[in-house]
């Protein structure tokens, strides 16, 4: 499968590995996630080394995971420590591949190729998430189509005028105007839309009378599938700074070649402690990512064998640029690791 | 796949495409219809030529459609009129892929291939559906095999004596005999069934003494896989031409290379306003057609594996002289097609 | 597919085909049985020669199957009897293939391969099955997993002590020895577990006070899936003659080469009239074979993958020897099939 291997994916929540483990697939990798008893997180790839049973299938005690099938021992890093047969020998051999993870603001990230050259440092900040100065609300759900369709769709918020219109639009999305800067693993996108009605969505949020105002929508997009999404939003005549904002992360992690996982999250720095609020950007997410953005990505995947078969190619708008951009970044990425010949 | 795409196909009934629009698989391509004001029929591939979404997720206004992605619009002739992105510009590329239709008989006819050889004088005539003469009644099942199977299976009725026996059999079956005419692209078997019981059927439909009959059945098969079918009935000593009858349409269409639509019609020169008959032959559709024949050819489906690693070819008996030449028409125009390596 | 084919594999109990027909997939091929008037079994490919209808569709009377879509005739041998169309020549290629068979022990062997092989003398003995001075409970399952990994389950016993422990396991299980036999299509792994605490299920079974026992687990392999497992046990200080045992049959048969047929039986020498025991071995199948054995092999098919991407090779243990030395029994028949280049 041509995924990149060699980058941190969102694998889950923190707190989705509490007391019991976890098993999820990550880039065609089926993974066993649980903690060790000091809390420190383990990833295992979730198949004995004997006869391949999955260890997730067995039990874990005090950070070893015991197979089901034949009662061999692992500890966290993959080692075995007990064989039950014979005289107990435990060959070389015998020893489950780890995946580096970092776990960091509620996020769990898991590095999905060459363990040596994990950088932590590579982690996109999501810091923001667990800022208390701020509000966040997590949701998450499995997409029916390559993470590529969805990059897509992140990396051009002027969708939202058309597909997420009943909340979103504005009498003033024709005068948007584009910014896009593009550095080696890392594009942004700002756009800035002036003078213009308020949006539905935050009419309901704010309590906004009738007066026009400016728009700032920044997307950050994180190799390989890190969005996050800065929408401000302000009374014309207010400076940018004194908006109110949402923060959003749009955390993609490729599941197999036509699934992937989506983490998502809005964090706000209005309204902190109105249950309402929660309310109706819970509604939000629900409505905008699960029920608009979610199937159209899964259509349009439906659609690649027609278009394939056509021999389609995607037509690029003014409102591609950054999504471009972002493709071409991914192929070069795609293209480095083929050519490197990767040994797993 | 391997489809012959320059014929006419019925797409659906012309009054499933009304106010609502209609997308329908056609030899492996999604197909949305809908109508200009004015009632014209427009066929687009149900692609969006910007990132491919289908457009049938948009809205359709005036013969315009938009798509409900990023809001671009599009007339019945696949020109793209609006895009509201950057500064409205339009590359000649943003167009999309129209499908020739003709209305006719309550049909909807579309050409699969290459426009510029569309051939209206070619649809089929199905006038006998519309004769106000005639009583009709219409259905339709979607059948997951090749198509091709059904199609062996209308040009032989001789099966009905078996398969469809509880209804359909005669003590004459064994004196069936059989003309066969053979044109570039029509075949028409005669069968005429001389001085038998009659049918369960007929006695039913016309309320037959205990009679002796004569029978004719017409089968026409129009290439790539249109037939209608026309059966005659009489008592032993009444000229041809007074027959009652029931002239059938059975127009198959493609969807993929394993499922095909089939859209049955049977019109009637008899009893026209007997709602017990139209009951009767309502019934009989159900039980021939869709629980006889079309659980007989999903299940011919299923065994092809089997029968293509035993390397078996169909043996074929007196019945089958029809299907055999209309199999090799098929196997012409397929062969042909590929030759020309058309672009599509 | 790649199944060994000259083999016989048990395609149903005797009972399963009484008055009404039977149709399995045996590796790959659809087969019907039915039985002639006098009780002999036919077995034939399901599919009719003709068009490929499935026989099965069709109707049996008196030891002859007529094809529900033109009503051919086959009898027993697969020979076309009957053609009523046309002239009612009979092709000579108008022939269904036949398959040898084996009622023997109420189970019906089947040979998939070359009939001029079939050999009756190599069915596996299994006439304990039906031994008088024993009883037998019978059950099925389908397993969604190549048999080979079922094998592989079978021919070691080690893992009872883990995947089955709440019924199994011993406190001697560190004491077990092995001892491997191994001929040409037959391969012995005796296990002896000496001087240890009976395990949960015979404690229930033989209401046995807490003294210490031996045990024997003697299984028996036979090309290519049919094992048979004998499990003996005695207090310490008796002789292994005077044991109480069951005698199971596994008896697996490939289906596709992701599934397979998994008939098992089990017999035991003591309280044959006593239904608890019954109840209490019925329920140990379906616990061990059916909730325990059989997702456990499915899982290890699914993580067949991952483990193929990564180029994992089972590390084999101390307790593999007998499924190591039978595999390699199957890929050498395997091979000389492949060589032979069978013409089926």
């Amino acid at each position: 499968m041509a995924f990149v291997r060699n980058a941190w994916y969102v694998a889950a929540y923190g707190r989705e590995v509490d007391g019991a483990p976890l098993v999820r697939n990550i880039a065609g990798d089926p993974i066993l996630f649980f903690r060790e008893p000091g809390g420190r997180l383990a990833a295992l790839l979730d198949v004995c080394p004997h006869r391949f049973a999955p260890l997730s299938a067995g039990t874990i005690t005090a950070g070893t995971v015991q197979c089901g099938y034949h009662g061999l021992k692992f500890n966290a890093s993959g080692v075995c420590t007990h064989n039950p047969h014979g005289k107990g020998a435990i060959p070389r051999t015998l020893a489950v591949r780890t995946f580096p993870v970092v776990e960091r603001d509620d996020l769990i990230w898991l590095w999905a190729g060459d363990p040596a050259l994990a950088d932590e440092q590579r982690v996109p900040d999501c810091s923001f998430l667990v800022d208390p100065q701020r509000r966040t609300l997590s949701g998450y759900t499995r997409i029916a189509s390559s993470y590529r369709l969805m990059v897509d769709n992140l990396t051009d918020l002027g969708h939202a005028q058309y597909l997420h219109g009943s909340n979103f639009a504005t009498d003033a999305f024709g005068q948007l105007r584009r910014l896009l800067t593009v550095d080696r693993d890392r594009v942004t996108a700002s756009l800035t839309i002036p003078d213009g009605t308020t949006p539905a969505i935050w009419k309901r949020l704010l309590d906004f009378p009738d007066q026009r105002v400016n728009m700032w929508l920044d997307t950050y997009w994180f190799a390989v599938s890190s969005l996050v999404t800065v929408i401000g939003i302000a009374p014309v005549g207010t400076p940018k700074e004194q908006n109110v904002n949402t923060k959003s992360a749009h955390l993609l992690t490729p599941e197999t070649e036509t699934s992937h996982h989506y983490f998502f999250s809005n964090s706000r720095n209005f309204r902190l402690d109105d249950a309402d609020v929660d309310q109706m950007l819970l509604g939000w997410q629900q409505q905008a990512l699960v029920a608009e953005d979610a199937p159209m990505v899964e259509a349009i995947e439906q659609r690649s064998g027609v278009a394939n078969r056509y021999g389609l190619t995607p037509t690029m708008l003014a409102c591609d640029e950054a999504s471009v951009r972002v493709g071409r970044i991914i192929e070069e990425l795609l293209a480095a690791e083929a050519a490197a010949a990767m040994a797993f």
